[in-house]
């Protein structure tokens, strides 16, 4: 164990109660002590480290000043909430962050009342906090009380629609709320589009320091002006704010900038803000990510997320890896065939680097396009692409495609525009918990006329399923693949273009085909090992396409299997739905075939490693194993979860 | 047939070129000619008025303006494409619109090559726009060439999310790209948001007369600025302008507002940014939706969607109602429900007439909220209201809810929050075709861990499943119901709490099991009366409930019967596939059954009656009938599809 800082002031406070009878000296003292606990929790735990150094002055303001969990405080995304878990009765769990039965990396309802609105996506606080102001004005009762309700959300996570849709709906409805804009300048990559150089002239031309001075002076009177009538008070804010117009312009008040590292600040304009507001009122607050500690603040992701690190160096704690990212995978393979064909392009919600665009990007900057956190443009965007001649992917995690859908349904498969989604995140992806699992793509998908779905067994598969998807253009085609390494299997010099609709023969064997999709291949074909030392050789076949079936392949192996069992990491609806619709239509049940579909259960399944989660799902080698053995009537009681 | 109106002029255009030889005032007329052409078939035909005559001289003067179908003009929505219809080519089947073989309501890309890409949906044109200008920068090649980009979008539709992620990305990357912004204060329902009073104060204010006057006085120099250096447009398009910052600081230039009714204001200023633009602009078009037609411009929602009408008295004829609409059934339920429980509330996107919300916002406006074109903020607004002790039903066409899909995985179903989902238009809906069936919520709802799923097989079964909606406070829950009318039941006086997870028995009988899942249930009674007299009688069971399934009744019903058929209006992967994932996991297909799954076939079905679309679709009582006959074995070849 490194060394824990000593925080005196910090071991005080067991709840945000404790907070009240603090001088604002002391509060900022606690931020202080704060930020240190959150940089040693964060360097055991690994996580998202810059986005709670943001904030530590803030969340401690906001609970000092509000009255939390009555108060009900909305982190945006909650990448932010480590300081916020620490000061809510949380610390003494801290450093089980992320890890199995530890703390969840967001809010999270279910694991205390200071998290009134879970969060994990972007860009939801905002309709959260209008819905518990609308709720406490209509009488909604609830245990903790409904008190006022701030959101506080990031500027990346401004420039989504669904803030917009927010601001909007609550700017007519003219309700009490607060929005704290938390302006530093990065989502997870460096913010993109026209508000971001909005949000930016807003305090341009203005030294740091000087807006700072001016501030101060500005909140030192902020409650007489209220006092003295809305007229001098909106003077005195306009005089305070150097712009926010386009917030005025949605109904909102508009407060700042103002420094969020700075006390002196935050409560007095906070307290006012509480003591006097009446309407919607937008707070900007200018935060610096991975502020006060040097490793984070030099990073190009000012320490967005890491690994276990060194506290001293900032070194990050790396398991080396065998086998590529399947997400450097695909970057790569996309790079070479754009290098052959220049209408090759691409389309990201915000994250160049989480789906391996960045190369991308750097290679051919004009043709790789980050159009924000915002996935229904993004999606219609790579339709009309299509539709002027170009070659779109379109690179999103499964999770948050879901944000595109009707999208995907209405500008892409209706009209069959050759759209190419490369869906990353496919399946559980450990860490980050439900939120960010891929578990419904294969359904939502495959059930669109047209589309075509395809998964990778391993990382050469992927190699393939990429060529295949270019040279596909008579419609749209989507593949999927997971978070992590590859199996370290041999990458090929020329990926081939797969036909459309046909799987592959992995093993041929007696009594039980398993036809999997996607790569748990890699787990049936342990599960056969240990099968073979049973006597039992079971046929495996990857199916590498949910949509088309191929129905030859499908049949056949229902014709020569006593059973047959599909295997893919999503939940029902998807891959094993459509083979069960096929063999149905072809009257196969109809003289009977022990039939079996193995997808994701019907729960949300909490952080842990990939592996736990599967374990957890009942998909690993070992249940597939048991699925045999009990579907063949081979095992004992006492075998079946052996 | 009705009189056609005299239309010399319009006469002599068959397509956008042979405007380009008319002079102004020429064109005027033709726009004149085109209004009474408009008014003249939709009489005929039904559909959508006052969008369409809201913008006669707005079609007309792009397509005198602008080189379609190289420049691509794409309608937002596309309520309003007729008058283009009537002026690209398709003037001879414009009587046809909305009907089975005939035009479709909205721009469809299959139908011309002058709709770019088509359109149902909101809030999608500016995102394809901006596809269309970068496609072609990249240099994409398509027949009729990539030109110019127009988007033309409502003011409500620029009230969505979609339509600012777009705005934000335009901004950004600033390519030469055209906005316009028809602003008639109108959308489906009048406009609520803050961005419409926003619009609304940019001329507040100024006389009409007056702005007009001053455009047209601005229009006449606005070339020369141009001319002269970019520093005197700007000044120059300023003065012109009475607001617009917002959009500014989206990084667009703002031209406007002009009267768009007035083409010696269209015509140069189209011209004038054609010749000159060269990043995105916003052109801000005031027009008055139904303009030009007396009865639309009285009407309460100016004609946005009529039955066919009487020229002259503008009095629609449509056919006398035998039963209640489901639609209203869910609206009169809610508010007999909402008398009793002042916790419950509701949540519409802008569609409160389509819901049937309406009686709920005219009887407790408090409680009922009309968020805007804003499907992803509903959803999640609705969430919180649950999270703060209120019941709020979340009523949305199936279509549109895919727009809040994640809204529904992230803020929902994860959460576990009481979410009552009214998904209205489930199913096949008629003449608005395939962009508003409603085929995929089975799948995309029923396998979300914690979701209750439920549909109507009658309005009487409706009636009861609210008030079970109502009653269920455990988690989500969700309801479909289609368009139209119902079957023309019995109502009960006091709606039943149903059991959650059971279903009902219709009809014991022998050999084969008929499980419906909705109001297929009509057509399955009158195949099972066609099969009695053929000496068949069916066992019939209404399911109730996708999720949680009725375990019992199914596996029962499996057992009783040599063959089981589910039958539901959605497509694979939902109800079907989810008895199919029992059946295998009880090991039922082992031993052999004859099961069948009837669902919406792989292919978007286009517009026609919705009897006749389930024709297409194959989910009538005769091929119901015919798939009994089938899987028993009793039919003959020629019969199969009798």
């Amino acid at each position: 164990m490194p060394d824990r800082p000593k925080t005196p002031l910090l071991d005080q406070i067991t709840r945000p109660a404790d907070l009240k009878g603090l001088t604002d000296a002391q509060l900022v003292q606690v931020a202080h002590e704060l930020r240190q606990e959150t940089i040693s929790a964060v360097s055991v735990t690994g996580g998202h480290l810059g986005a709670g150094l943001g904030v530590v002055e803030l969340t401690t303001a906001l609970h000092a000043v509000f009255d939390t969990p009555r108060d009900k405080v909305i982190w945006d995304v909650s990448h932010q909430c480590y300081p916020h878990k620490i000061l809510t009765g949380r610390r003494d769990r801290i450093r089980t962050l992320r890890m199995k039965d530890g703390l969840s990396g967001f809010t999270k309802r279910s694991e205390s009342p200071y998290d009134p609105f879970g969060a994990a996506h972007s860009s939801t606080s905002i309709s959260a906090a209008l819905g518990f102001a609308v709720a406490r004005d209509l009488g909604g009762v609830i245990p903790e009380g409904n008190g006022d309700a701030i959101a506080v959300i990031g500027d990346g996570s401004m420039s989504a629609g669904m803030a917009f849709e927010a601001m909007n709906n609550a700017g007519h409805l003219g309700k009490r709320l607060f929005v704290i804009l938390n302006d530093n300048e990065m989502s997870i990559a460096p913010p993109v589009g026209a508000l971001s150089s909005y949000l930016s002239r807003l305090y341009a031309g203005e030294p740091f320091q000087e807006l700072k001075a001016a501030a101060k002076g500005a909140v030192s009177l902020l409650p007489e002006p209220f006092r003295e009538g809305a007229k001098r008070a909106k003077d005195m804010l306009k005089g305070m704010a150097v712009g926010g117009t386009m917030f005025e312009a949605l109904g909102f008040s508009y407060l700042g900038p103002i420094d969020g590292h700075d006390m002196d600040q935050l409560l007095p304009v906070l307290r006012t803000v509480k003591a006097r507001a009446t309407g919607p009122i937008l707070i900007h607050v200018l935060t610096k990510k991975g502020k006060g500690y040097g490793p984070a603040e030099r990073a190009r992701d000012k320490g967005h997320a890491t690994a276990k690190f060194d506290m001293v160096t900032g070194e990050q704690k790396k398991a080396p890896s065998n086998a590529p990212s399947y997400t450097s995978v695909f970057g790569n393979e996309l790079v070479k065939l754009a290098a052959k064909d220049d209408k090759i392009c691409a389309v990201t919600a915000a994250m160049p680097d989480g789906t391996g665009l960045s190369l991308m990007a750097e290679r051919y900057p004009s043709r790789c396009f980050d159009v924000g956190i915002a996935e229904q443009h993004g999606v219609t965007f790579a339709a009309a692409l299509a539709a002027g001649g170009m070659k779109p992917f379109c690179a999103m995690y499964s999770t948050f495609l879901q944000r595109g859908y009707d999208q995907v349904v209405h500008d892409v498969a209706i009209q069959r525009l050759p759209v190419r989604f490369a869906i990353d995140r496919a399946g559980l992806v450990g860490a980050d918990g439900a939120t960010h699992a891929g578990s419904f793509d294969i359904a939502f998908m495959a059930n669109l006329p047209g589309m075509v779905v395809m998964a990778a067994a391993d990382e050469a598969e992927l190699a393939h399923i990429v060529a295949t998807a270019a040279a596909y253009d008579d419609g749209p085609i989507a593949f999927r693949y997971p978070r992590g390494e590859g199996e370290g299997v041999d990458m090929p010099d020329t990926p081939e273009v797969l036909e459309i609709g046909k799987g592959r023969m992995i093993q041929a064997g007696k009594r039980v085909a398993l036809l999997s999709f996607g790569t748990r291949l890699g787990e049936v074909k342990k599960a056969a090992e240990a099968l073979a030392a049973k006597g039992i050789t079971p046929t495996i076949a990857d199916a590498r396409f949910a949509k088309p079936l191929d129905r030859d392949l499908i049949l056949q192996l229902a014709a020569d299997h006593e059973a047959l069992i599909t295997i893919e990491e999503g939940a029902v609806g998807g891959f094993g739905s459509h083979v069960a619709q096929l063999l149905a239509e072809e009257g196969v049940f109809d003289g009977g075939l022990k039939y079996r579909s193995m997808v994701l259960p019907d729960t949300f399944i909490d952080q842990a490693s990939p592996a736990d989660m599967y374990e957890v799902a009942a998909m690993n080698a070992p249940q597939i194993e048991a699925k045999v053995l009990e579907v063949l009537g081979v095992a004992t009681i006492g075998e079946k979860r052996a």
